[in-house]
């Protein structure tokens, strides 16, 4: 495992960590991967010793903010709803705007045109291109190493914020190596089951089986510095050490925090790791009377054909508290949070991801308030981060999506009101008051399951000046990564 | 009606036809409306006195190509087929990229979510929001000048370029104001039907009443330059002069030409008008059989319950020619005919209008390949502005949308292939075989009826290095029109 250079700032907490950084462990391996981790050992003692040449006078901060999800159907559904239909969200006002081209191939190496949020989380913390539901692993399992890896060993601090579990694809694949989202934990990642359907083990990555564990497990022995968000189920998980995987995290140094903390009190700075839900944190909003997407109610004549009858389309609702959230911690208060702990007392800066992971969570589930609340959310996050970057001159914030999904806004009334038979979505569809007194047509027809598809188009990238200077129109998300490390590792002069 | 001031550079062909520009001509007004005909025609004549000072040194030029429903999912789209999945579009490739915010409003003046080509072009044509239906007229009927109309005032040379009918909604509102897309010819400003649906007339526009006229009258009434698309089933109707729209057009000193004119045999410059089609321009390809968006086919069991039986999904397809196209112009060859007799002996400028209208066209009619096809089209006249820009400096090239569309890049196979009961799309599928060998799944499914809906999503904007110092990163439609005029009509020095 590559020791910082001596010529890096001495990082307090870190380098014990960077010594515990279990990906590269050994384990029982095929002549061929066996070559394979090497190569990719030496890279990283390369890429390292590249980075690690570095110690900016002024703290170097990136800040990546994920929408998961959050295509421009979905960006404006936030907008039209928080801001109205001719004003502006907070990231709106972002000098810098550009599209983020999405990739990811078959098992079999072929182009697809849809990805999910494991491939393209891989993507932005690796650089790399890699198939569907692998945790920054490449087609033929080789780890790959993230931007946040290389800046612990370089002597940054590393952040996750997430409304997910912390565990799930995005946050995961900046911090964790395994062949499949589904191994979150010690006993996911022997095999697990997902609405009755069995998922894919990781059987080599669980360290029964002498491999690095599972997702959290990684997560916990990664040196990250902040790790904020849902999972609490895996924190709670005996590992083959037999204890939990929070005692495991205590070992390691983090102070386990829950949502009773005063997050006001800690010391800073401190190693954290809170997980404030059993997965997913609860969203702050939810339709009126829990009402989502619905069908058309379509009168008996319709049902013989669509010229005759009549149908009833789902009544108006507005967004509204979701009596669940209570007191469930605000993403901009683990953004605050984060902050904190992570530039307190830091000459050399940090790389923090925060993800707004139920835009797309609630999409799926075709409930508009819960993704325009989380958008919401975002926007607090947002906020914060900008504040931090007006003190702190060479923070790049990036604002951006995984993947689009599946939410349209249409027109209401339909374009083809005039028509004398009754014209309505095959899909299901959610009718939103808006506070300007304006009413927004949701529709949700990807499939006929019990969860919406993503879908397959550029998304949009946000940034702030200091961040644009590294970034151009056109990117795809692998560029993103490497924009992010030139900026964050480049020499000093540059 | 005002004259270029002194100063203006002569030009050769408009000073006629800038007096005869009927769009403010006396009918029968109501008082209020006397009044705001009146601001406006004083407005009218401030800012064309102030466009008027400005005579460049160079050629100040605007080619503003407008992919109608162009959206980031039909971009993509574009891209997976023209280019692959990693692979770029030529307008990736330009220096600057933006979100452009769609605005509209209802006829009592509410926020609504969704736009429509008309008042979407008008917004882009004038710089004022309006409600659907409306070329360049307010949501009181009040003629709002457009920047097409304000150039030929102050002397340069302007050009509509489109795969519609010329008297389309999106080239209409650049020389036309009515009261409704609809009013196409003389017959249809006194009221038409379209699939048996009375559409509305506009009577106060007609000339049998004193009007200015219906969209074709107005457009050969304009002083525009160079006019080419389709519509010729409007040039062959009758005025109330007892002469064709076509033979007003040449009175007006157009010279029309027909498809099967030889567009290099023309001496250049001349004003030039081709209808080269009744209505919209056949599109150039075509899906396997002519095959659009399918259903799939159900087994009888899995009409009993969707957890019981199998359904079929429709086989994949091919873009291919489209036996209709035959000899139609190309867009790249009415815009390379556009671009030489603008430019020719032209010391001022011109601006000119493309659309590649089928994008959207070919969605309402869920057939991919055709909207593919209208992409390949755009990017030809694209490549084509580029080249032209490269010899004249003082040329902003944007692209950019009308709106969002229905079509989505859906996951092949589906994200829940492995749930035991068939997942599939509850509107109409498209599979289409890409050159790389890969497989997209398109999807419509906003309605029921026999043409799919616009969507609500703000909508890219591209632009060359000329043009990007007049833009900002997110912008209202209206802010791209204001953006164009202080570009084209801005002082010397500045």
């Amino acid at each position: 495992m590559p020791q910082p250079a001596a010529q890096t700032q001495p990082h307090p907490l870190n380098s014990v960590e960077i010594a515990a950084n279990a990906d590269y462990s050994p384990r029982t391996l095929l002549p061929l991967e066996l070559v394979m981790r090497h190569i990719i050992l030496a890279f990283i003692i390369l890429s390292s010793a590249l980075a690690s040449t570095v110690v900016p006078a002024t703290p170097r901060n990136v800040i990546l903010i994920i929408g998961d999800g959050f295509d421009d159907q979905h960006v404006t559904m936030g907008r039209n709803y928080l801001s109205g239909m001719s004003g502006q969200l907070g990231l709106d006002t972002l000098a810098f705007r550009a599209s983020v081209q999405i990739e990811t191939v078959s098992d079999e190496g072929q182009p697809l045109y849809v990805a999910d949020s494991a491939n393209t989380a891989t993507s932005l913390a690796t650089g790399r291109m890699t198939n569907i539901g692998r945790i920054a692993t490449d087609i033929a399992d080789n780890d790959l190493p993230s931007i946040a890896e290389r800046a612990i060993e370089a002597g940054w601090r590393v952040g996750l914020v997430t409304t997910s579990s912390l565990t799930d694809a995005t946050p995961a694949s900046f911090l964790a190596h395994v062949s499949s989202r589904s191994c979150e934990g010690p006993k996911e990642v022997l095999g697990s089951t997902y609405y009755g359907i069995p998922q894919p083990a990781c059987l080599s990555d669980a360290r029964d089986n002498g491999g690095p564990g599972s997702i959290v497990e990684q997560l916990v022995g990664s040196g990250a510095h902040v790790l904020l968000g849902g999972g609490d189920k895996f924190m709670k998980q005996q590992t083959v050490d037999g204890i939990t995987v929070s005692q495991l995290a205590v070992n390691q140094g983090f102070r386990v925090i829950s949502r009773d903390t005063a997050f006001d009190s800690l010391a800073a700075p401190q190693r954290l790791l809170g997980a404030f839900d059993e997965e997913t944190l609860e969203v702050q909003w939810q339709g009126t009377d829990a009402r989502i997407g619905e069908p058309v109610e379509r009168s008996w004549l319709s049902h013989i054909s669509k010229y005759f009858g009549s149908v009833t389309e789902p009544s108006p609702m507005s967004c509204e508290p979701n009596p669940a959230y209570r007191n469930t911690p605000r993403l901009a208060a683990m953004t605050d949070l984060a902050l904190t702990h992570l530039a307190t007392d830091n000459e050399q800066g940090f790389f923090l991801m925060i993800e707004s992971a139920s835009i797309d969570k609630q999409s799926h589930k075709r409930n508009p308030c819960g993704s325009i609340g989380e958008i919401a959310q975002l926007e607090e996050s947002l906020a914060l981060a900008r504040s931090f970057a007006s003190n702190h001159p060479e923070t790049a914030i990036i604002v951006t999506a995984d993947h689009a999904q599946a939410a349209q806004i249409l027109p209401e009334p339909t374009l083809y009101a005039n028509y004398p038979i009754a014209i309505y979505s095959p899909g299901l569809t959610a009718r939103v008051r808006t506070p300007e007194g304006g009413m927004m047509r949701i529709n949700y027809a990807t499939n006929n399951g019990f969860s919406e598809e993503h879908t397959g188009a550029n998304v949009p990238l946000f940034a702030n000046d200091v961040a644009a200077q590294w970034l151009s129109a056109f990117m795809r998300q692998r560029d993103v990564h490497d924009a992010m490390e030139r900026f964050l590792f480049r020499p000093e002069n540059h």
